[in-house]
């Protein structure tokens, strides 16, 4: 699907990355072709990933990966059909490389490619506003209206029977059936992911999406931002209400209520059927389980298993926020 | 004033909605012709209207309704004059028949009615900025400014002297004199009001409207969502900061001064002469009373008296709150 | 720079102000003609400013500013090259003259001298979308681009390799070089700072700035208000995530990390290198030392002293935060 949307630098060798990183070629193989660059849960034989954490071993143990970048301290962790890159920093040198595949991925200037929708030819039983604006190789579904002043950009796919509202901007994302984006929210923009750097930080590569299901209901002046190497998901039949903040990479299950602005840092899973109360916020790389219940206002910092009920900041057992707070 | 927004089916008898909620017909007035469907505080004789809470006991107790949605523990709260209709799930056959009464009421598609606003023969003294859209059976005051790519949905009302910025969306909304609403706005949402439903959402009917009185200024990038069954209203010279969020039914009274960033959750009446720091948020079904200050940044929770000044999450007296965090 | 902006009246007279204020002319040179209104910190002689509060004693004792507003409380600080204008309320006496020397101040109306971007012979290597508005007299330096909608009004200044997005909103501000500004911010909007009244509030006046340095990236719906008397500044390299609310005459130093839905009330100076978790609040006139770290959903209330962590709300010292909260 990635393809689609960035286009992929089909020739890279070993050698390439290994000038760029300006690391020893102590390889037999370095002219070998490498098919892409994944995170660990997706990554493939032929392909590079990454390895900076101890907190995915068990993955990489599965994992039958290629290539790795990782650091001295984490080599014991690579499996013997990988080999590794050793790095200083694993993710500046991810950063690097990653550009290297997808030339374009840091870039996120307007599509210059949309023209005016004015007859509906292509689609079937499309209805649209004034000054809406298509990018090329779009694909929509039957029965799908379009507010004034939408921006859909290039190879967005989006299924039947959706409403856009007015002032949206679609980008890099894939829509299913039934879903409702209301005015003024913007989809698919890059994250804030980046290197800080005294002069001018290093932006972090965005090659993932932003996966909507079907049923969503995307509420006003919200922003959803797409993957950097995966994608950000919102579950099926979930509904956001306004001015909502999605960061790059969560993935929201499905049947769930997320209340008005609420935001979510980065890389962080919700369950299913979860209830989100009023601006809450939800640290970045947590797992929040299934059924759970978070109150308005709440600060959630860890974990949070399934079917528990909290609130607070930091957020605990609601009971105890109650308690605490009589 | 709901009738210019939304059109009424005229024509519903008593039969029909017990059809629609596969009730028993114990009636022998089935054929009796239901006026509309209100709230218990805005319904009257040859209306039908629901009950599902022992809150609103003394309102019902007064009430000339002739019909009422009710549970059978509720049902001796309904007054002799008006019918019972019982139900398992109060809001869900709510919701049901409003539809019924209102068949276009949890659309909230983009107008296509509008067009670009080329000339201003039928407005005094009004002007516009490019890409300005308006809707059919729009009435304006004298002395009125529309920045560019703004919308204003058909039948919307707005008084004299008003400056609408760039990128406003109106709908569903009735505007006072001397009225600025700053860019990004969207004011006249449906509300975020639905019964969950494990495949499919059900959406409550928003039959309300957005009331924005004399002298009010909102900021930038706010979202206003209107009533459901009521309305929801800005009072006379209340001034609203940026990126606020006012949920469906919410109520401010005159002369408040709401901060950056904060939000309401559903049907929360504010008195007059309030002040609300940044970021704060004021939970759902609350009443907060007149000259009350809330610092920012505080989660409110529970009912304040007039007078009040609070602050913390959950709020509380000030004083308590400062000597607590010394 | 500020003359670039606000059309200033040259001819204000000491006897026009005393005339205004219903002052008593005690003066002997009631006819000279004042320069400008600024304040204390920048004011010059044959300046006017004010002197409201004790905490700028020390700035007002180096000044050599010809008048100043003050109350007779606060007489015996002012120096004597300064001749005092004794009122009961300042910023009210303040907010009343600057709108005699800049009458547009406190109207912030649509720029109707923009018209549509169809030709960029006046712009080296410019990319524009669709239905961009440009005002009048812009200067705008090599290779800039400019998303769908986007309307950059009168006088705006932006530098070299500048990418901004679609249904972005710029006025009153200067941009430096390789700033992105993405999409649907809106930034130079008067602040929300006006004198409550029962009836009208009276609007303080806005001939400030926003003044965004090279390198600095603006996240998406953001909105970013310019100064009242003085300027709000984004430092070098400092990057904004989504939907941040930065108000009036806020200062942000170079090399700052702002995570989304971060909030700063008026008149607030941060240092360098500091990094804001999402959610947190800032309120009004702090100091915010260098390399400061403030955790996610911080409330912000006192000045922070540099290279300090903090967290909570109110925020404190981390470590205290985390064992409060074990």
């Amino acid at each position: 699907m990635i393809n689609l949307f960035y286009k992929k630098n089909k020739n890279i060798k070993l050698i390439d990355i290994l000038n760029l990183l300006k690391l020893e070629n102590n390889f037999k193989n370095s002219d070998f072709k490498i098919n892409d660059i994944k995170d660990i849960s997706s990554a493939k034989k032929n392909d590079i990933t990454f390895f900076h954490s101890i907190k995915y071993k068990h993955i990489l143990a599965k994992s039958k990966v290629s290539f790795c970048l990782t650091t001295k301290n984490l080599l014991k962790f690579i499996p013997k059909s990988c080999e590794p890159l050793i790095v200083e920093n694993v993710l500046v040198s991810l950063s690097r490389i990653t550009t290297l595949f997808y030339p374009n991925s840091t870039n996120d200037n307007f599509d210059n490619n949309v023209s005016i929708l004015s007859e509906s030819k292509k689609f079937k039983n499309i209805k649209f506003g004034n000054n809406v604006l298509f990018g090329k190789n779009i694909k929509i579904g039957k029965n799908c209206k379009f507010g004034h002043n939408s921006i859909i950009e290039s190879n967005v796919l989006i299924g039947n029977n959706c409403s856009i509202g007015s002032n949206v901007i679609i980008r890099k994302s894939i829509i299913g059936n039934n879903v409702n984006i209301l005015d003024g929210s913007i989809i698919g923009k890059k994250g804030f992911g980046f290197f800080p750097n005294d002069k001018k930080n290093l932006r972090y590569p965005h090659i993932g999406l932003v996966i909507i299901e079907d049923n969503v209901e995307i509420g006003c002046n919200n922003v959803i931002d797409r993957g950097s190497l995966s994608n950000t998901v919102i579950g099926m039949n979930t509904y956001l209400d306004n001015l909502v903040h999605i960061a790059h990479n969560v993935k929201i299950g499905k049947n769930c209520i997320i209340a008005g602005q609420v935001g979510f840092a980065g890389s962080t899973t919700i369950g299913n059927n979860v209830m989100i109360g009023g601006q809450s916020g939800i640290s970045g790389h947590l797992k929040i389980g299934d059924n759970v219940k978070i109150g308005g206002g709440s600060g959630v910092i860890n974990d949070i298993t399934n079917n528990s009920r909290v609130m607070g900041y930091p957020a605990k057992e609601i009971r105890k926020f109650i308690k605490e707070n009589k």
